[in-house]
């Protein structure tokens, strides 16, 4: 009864690009339920939109996940179907999907056709990657529609480097509430934490004493705190207010923790 | 042909965390339709929630209705499914709900488990909310996934105090067109307007001259009116403009209304 | 198995009175699908309205198209159904359906009985113009809830003069990128620009050197570039930046464009 589902995640806010990709979605998927996964990439910034995709497939491991953040459109960069491990992206290959399948090994990445990069009248996103993400959702074989090329741009800036109880990391994602996010798996920053009681945030040379806690109601109201999130990965949170005010963290800063 | 409608209000803005909610809803309902009632509530002000949930159950009595609006999280506060009359409500018991089910004499109050408290990773929107109101428009019996209990917690603030021609309430929400609502429903409302031509808002110790009309087109621009809103609630307007700005209010703030 | 689309342009924002109108769509028709084209028209802004209307009707022609962009609700502007070549328009008659239906032969357009306008209970999006945009979506014929009438309320201020290599108009809308975008449509503008590789933009008296390109990434970053629109308009972009700021654009300004 129900259709397939399509996820987005673009830099497009509520604009009327999103409907305009949904139409074309439609165009040739009229069953599938389309999901606003996240609109509010900043801008560009891949770094941010890898993070949200790599929400995304956790939520929704099933759904096609077509991604727009591609500040080089217009340029030659690919056009890209990646599949594995029974996940489907679909997006420009500039690092944005890489992330979601890392450790996955039997990634496919195929080429789309990606029209006349000349005119601007081409709008990728609702000429070439909602089709192709429709297309993959109503079960259709993408070799009728794209070709197996190389693997996909590796997006360096999302990860981690641990030196016993230093992490180094970049923050990929400031929440609606202000929480930071970054790049540090559930398994990683579980670890990390495990019988820490009080650690230290450093950014931009500033150092913030936080504690390590299980949930945000452990907190007293306006302490910095680290958790790992609801999305499984480390966050630093404050009670009841923005973390990324008190940090002074905007995404892409390089970002690290220091256990005693 | 179509699925039952869950409708959210949220304090979540147009976060990812929306998104994770309708994953889990589709999860257990694939079927189902969600409608993005409001997410614009304050962060954390259940009065606002509380309001936009009457407007929600007056839109679509036959919708299950669920509502993060949950400043304390992680706490003990219960987790509950709420029913009556046809209503279906599910949320956090912190008296989000209660107004929207005020005057039904059959009311049941049942509890979600919660799962473990002690952890960030546990979402309770999505973790427990979401799921609970899925299997609900599912048209699963309650009992199957949840516990009779003790009756809603009632949120006081929700409601205005009438002598003679004097009412006293709460700002209860600020609507995009910088309109003021309190929750003076209408029956009170237009009994209170009844034959009155002019009355004086009190805020903040300030006094304010307004007319009372039957529709925003018979004010002059700039003019403020008090009117009865098209949700059926008193309403403070000004005509091409924001009320709110004018009267400086903010939700949670006393408000007085005199007539001569 | 899936259903007809009832397209929205309001200028509602991220408000309830969207989910208002969805609950009142789906009481008549619970197949429908509601897209959400765009809610963020300036409040009562007419012109801007129109042409995110034309952007909607050519991304969806089969769809109805809802539009509550309504400065005069409650005066006496006529509540219509607007159809003509397969397309059908709902919304008020002051400008805001008349560009979208422009050059068509045979559109006839129909009185919706709005109801009682003068009390403010009656929301004429919820109550008047939803429920016939459902209507018409199940294909009901429009003569059962409407009335033949007189032609549309023409918008002349959606339109442009061109004096040889002089184009003037006015800015209709900017987008979530800072693009300006004026009502010139595609053959128009890719005549205009044909052939030429500086032009100047003129808006408030300040003129401003532009490139006329065929894409965004043949510009440098920060360069400002005239070009089609992937809407097919004519717009002024800055690579990577918001030329709205740079020229200081706003909806409704006359722009003129020059070319050598």
């Amino acid at each position: 009864m129900q259709g397939p589902v399509v996820s987005l995640v673009t830099d497009f806010g509520q604009s009327e690009y999103v409907a305009s990709m949904k139409a074309a979605i439609w165009r040739v998927c009229p069953e599938c339920r389309v999901l606003d996964y996240y609109h509010g990439v900043a801008h560009g910034r891949v770094l941010q939109g890898a993070h949200l995709l790599v929400k995304a497939v956790a939520d929704l491991p099933e759904a096609v996940h077509l991604v727009v953040v591609d500040p080089g459109v217009g340029t030659d960069r690919r056009a890209v179907v990646a599949t594995g491990d029974g996940l489907s992206l679909v997006g420009p290959d500039n690092g944005v999907l890489e992330p979601a399948l890392r450790g996955i090994d039997d990634v496919v990445v195929r080429d789309l056709e990606a029209g006349a990069p000349q005119i601007s009248e081409v709008f990728h996103g609702r000429d070439v990657f909602a089709p192709a993400a429709a297309r993959l959702a109503m079960g259709e074989d993408p070799d009728t529609f794209s070709t197996v090329g190389p693997g996909l741009y590796p997006l360096m800036e999302y990860g981690y480097d641990r030196f016993g109880g230093r992490i180094i990391t970049h923050v990929a994602h400031v929440d609606v509430f202000g929480n930071v996010q970054v790049p540090v798996p559930k398994h990683e920053a579980a670890g990390f934490l495990l019988g820490v009681e009080r650690l230290t945030v450093w950014i931009a040379d500033q150092s913030h004493e936080a504690r390590a806690v299980g949930t945000y109601g452990q907190l007293g109201v306006g302490e910095l705190g680290v958790l790992v999130s609801s999305s499984g990965h480390l966050e630093v949170a404050v009670r009841d207010g923005p973390a990324a005010a008190v940090l002074e963290a905007r995404i892409g800063d390089e970002i690290a923790f220091d256990v005693p």
